[in-house]
């Protein structure tokens, strides 16, 4: 098991949605997340919410909390994306105050993550964009979401900010929503301590092809920070376990993060709304994701690299097969 | 303003979703979304959640205060989607005691609608579905769900039950999923107070035509019962405003049901998630509805009538552009 | 290897599609496809195109070259969506000589197969549907395509007729649609000799879940007949080799196609475009089948029985997981 | 009128696709489709694929042709992407002949452009890209893309490159993809003239917002140079009349299109598989254009930019069904 595991620590606790919003199963407290994640043999990262789990009050206590549990901190999430304030926009809305808080938000997460020593902050921009057409001035969206990610770049650079995208959800659309729109933004911001946080099912949802988005990422920037994993159907954030849908995807994945040197976080996204039991949940996840990255490592790069040059489908077929059901 | 308009009175509630968990907006009780359906012209029925808004206890009272509110109770939605003990299922539980307590609940519905004079109710079978292949036997599924629609026709046969389809969401796979397997199920049940409740947005998001249902629906037993109105981008469920979306496909759809006779109810079904005054969602729905309703019965049905014999798409868009812009 | 593997001919010729219209590979005619059929161990049935590959004048040539070749006849699909004149409908057109010609051609196909002992055709009606709307009179096809196929039904009730379903493609909209639409339709034509052809590529465009549409045609009225195996990304017909995308469903799937007893043909209906030895694709489309099918094999029937009756998707993802990996 | 509304040529040709390789209709030649463009009020350009329609032999005698039939030439398309040896990939094919005839292929189209005045291709790199994982080396593959372009720029400064992107089709997955993925690529590339030209359907394809993409090339170095219009279900490039299905989206389309002053043409490119009339096709596809334009200038547009900031969508959609529907 050379690959580090991470767990967002919410993946340990309930899930609720629009129509359950109580929640499927009951609500756990960060201790109790944190203790499931004890019973779950590889993951030694935790990330935490910035402003729910963690916050300036207890940022010592939960830091010794979490070694003393056996973790590292893989990194913070700003939350700016749960509270109603924040429902119409953040770093691109149209009220200076709420851009301003937003803005604030991030800066004290990576404070946190500054002084915890973890040096990672993860922000999602999930309600800025649009429902209906006629919504947004783009123009302006896109301003303000560079000049505020400058402004966090510059608070502190020795601080990674890895933005994640999405197309869709809570918005019907989001607009930092792929591998490409997200490179462009954080290419003019054009600061070493801004990259992208790859969630893989996000990528999924808009017909990215999770290896091409690891090449792009390198191509331009080499902006690949951290991951966040997770399967779907492609049509919705279904935030299964990896590999559950497009097993076979998972073998190219695998295969370019070591071909492209990543050595971030392999962390573990999944919602698991009716699966009462949380820690078998993370448990399958890591078991999946051992068991794909073990075939992707008995691919034969050579045999790989000449199909590379034929485009020879079938022999790649016949390679994955082969490595995949010996 | 010939069609009946009513109103899930929910959509004059607060939206919340699996991020902004408090909901976008303030809650609001019964007696203020009824206060804003009355600001509404146009709408004169009002739907409601039994076992939320309705029970045996003020069932009289609401009744009364619905029509001196000036609208009548359009239907009865039966709770079996909202509590935490459904979210593995209802009617095709593996549970006996959930089934039993969820067919005993869609008959409390169903006599709460008949001691009104409503005589309608309509489940939605939300949970019953799977998230995972190999999670659900189907065959056991479907007799589950026939089995209970038959007693529940049987309780009251004066009572209309509408069944409402639905892809996907919250499940990733809802059993009772389209219109044609709706069809095949309630035709197996084979009783005359077992029908459809059509919710446009949940058609689109399984890639069908408006029209289409409306036909399919009355070829295989007459069973259109009732209407939730909303649009989407057909890959989820946006509940957005009618027309907002797929515009050109309500003249289709509103020519269809006056085609086969349609005289039920029109009745909103749509989550304003971030759209503070929810009366304006509402207004402006109905707005839409009556505009495109208008276009369409500015469609000259001789013409159009000819394009079916034709197939000339060509035409079918030039009087559509007419009906609609003049 | 106990199933009954067969291919589609035209698997083995060149594809070609709307940019490359002559074809991204050389033709071959139909003695080269068969004797590449007979490079491809396990395939033992041979499925031809009524009305190209075999005709009255050449029949009893062709059913000795193919019983020559070592194969059997698996079943003949009339020729009713290649040439322009089915453009625009066959046994739902509005023209009534066209679909008189489509009957015919229909009960030709019946003739040569009860003729060659195979008695199996499969239509499929890919012309019959709508690109705008207000393009079709939906309840008047409805009906054309019910008595073309009760017309054909009672032609020869020993030759079975297995109707093959797709959502789109080459219409925007194809009437015949999916699992549940078409087993409304041919319930309506009920004749025990009128089933479904299931294409699993088309199944997934519509978002089926193959094992559930096994499911679905046993409960009403055990109709599956037939099966065209390939894979796609859900939005198209991609025609891939089997398993390359949706794997772990086909675990699923097998498994179904076992415990309702299919017996017929595993037919292979791959499109590929690119790949110039077909042979190896057809190979190799085997080798997967195989593979999955003895992981299906190797799967606890009474544990997942459990599983359906817990619910429990991380103990049927463990079963899976070690079924496919070890 | 005062948009500049072209066509490309071939929209008044037959349409062929994979099941009726020889077309729905008769094949028309250069000069009867020229005719039938004349036919169209409003159409005031062509374009024309180069190597089909205009090559070094007829070059002159073709453009005084379009000139004596009253159209301007709207530019040239190089054909990489009908011929079969480009089904393996054009710019980024491993094959360093192919990629050198396809870049020469583009520089001869630029020769003509420049050569005629009209100073415009349009290169698409449909067959660059992959239908299986682990076919490509997406390193290789932008570098190629990126190189080519590169050679092509230098090769005339005069003529304009705009790259068409598209998400899939003929390709499962097309390397050129969308608009964000275009943009880094040419900005790599950074060179003035080369550009995007815009299709309506591919973008889509990708769930892109129309309005949406033409901001983000507006910030992102200015960079729509030309329109290729038509409309689509978004799950395939189905190629529809433009605002057949996304009507309202075409308004906001339009209304971005003036706020960023594009002033190029607006060119036709539908495929009428069915539709025998092509010039019925056009008028109907331009008088779509010039109401839904007419409505978009009807857009009050201090009150938009009031919605901007105020994100009001009920109010943005009150002002369109009025600029609609009056």
């Amino acid at each position: 098991m050379k690959r580090k595991y991470s767990a967002i620590a919410v993946i340990f606790g309930s899930c609720a949605d629009r129509y359950v919003l109580q929640g499927y199963t009951p609500r756990r407290d960060f201790d109790q997340m944190l203790e499931d994640a004890r019973q779950v043999p590889g993951i030694t990262g935790i990330e935490v919410i910035g402003g729910w789990h963690i916050n300036d009050e207890n940022m010592h206590a939960r830091v010794k909390q979490i070694a003393d549990a056996g973790f590292q901190l893989a990194g913070v999430i700003p939350e700016i994306w749960a509270n109603p304030k924040w429902g119409w926009g953040t770093f691109a809305s149209t009220d200076p105050g709420i851009r301003r808080e937003a803005i604030e938000r991030v800066k004290v997460a990576m404070d946190l993550a500054a002084s915890t020593g973890c040096n990672h902050v993860s922000p999602w921009f999930g309600h800025d964009g649009w429902d209906y057409i006629f919504q947004m001035d783009y123009l302006k969206a896109y301003d303000w979401i560079i000049e505020g990610l400058t402004e966090c770049a510059d608070h502190n650079p020795k601080v990674k900010i890895s933005v994640e995208f999405k197309p869709k959800e809570p918005r019907t659309h989001i607009l930092v929503s792929n591998t490409a729109k997200t490179l462009l933004l954080i290419n003019e911001v054009n600061r070493p301590n801004v990259g992208i946080n790859l969630d893989t099912g996000h990528a999924n949802m808009g017909y990215e092809t999770l290896a091409e988005c690891v090449a792009l990422m390198k191509r331009f920037g080499n902006k690949l920070f951290h991951l966040h994993l997770n399967d779907n159907y492609r049509y919705w954030d279904d935030d299964m376990i990896p590999g559950s849908v497009h097993t076979l995807e998972w073998l190219e994945f695998f295969w370019w993060l070591d071909r492209t040197g990543y050595d971030g976080w392999f962390s573990l996204d999944v919602f698991a709304f009716r699966e009462k039991d949380k820690v078998a949940v993370a448990r399958e996840s890591i078991a999946w994701l051992e068991a794909l990255s073990a075939a992707a490592e008995r691919l034969p790069s050579a045999e790989l690299e000449a199909v590379f040059q034929s485009g020879d489908a079938m022999a790649a077929q016949r390679i994955l097969r082969k490595a995949l059901l010996g």
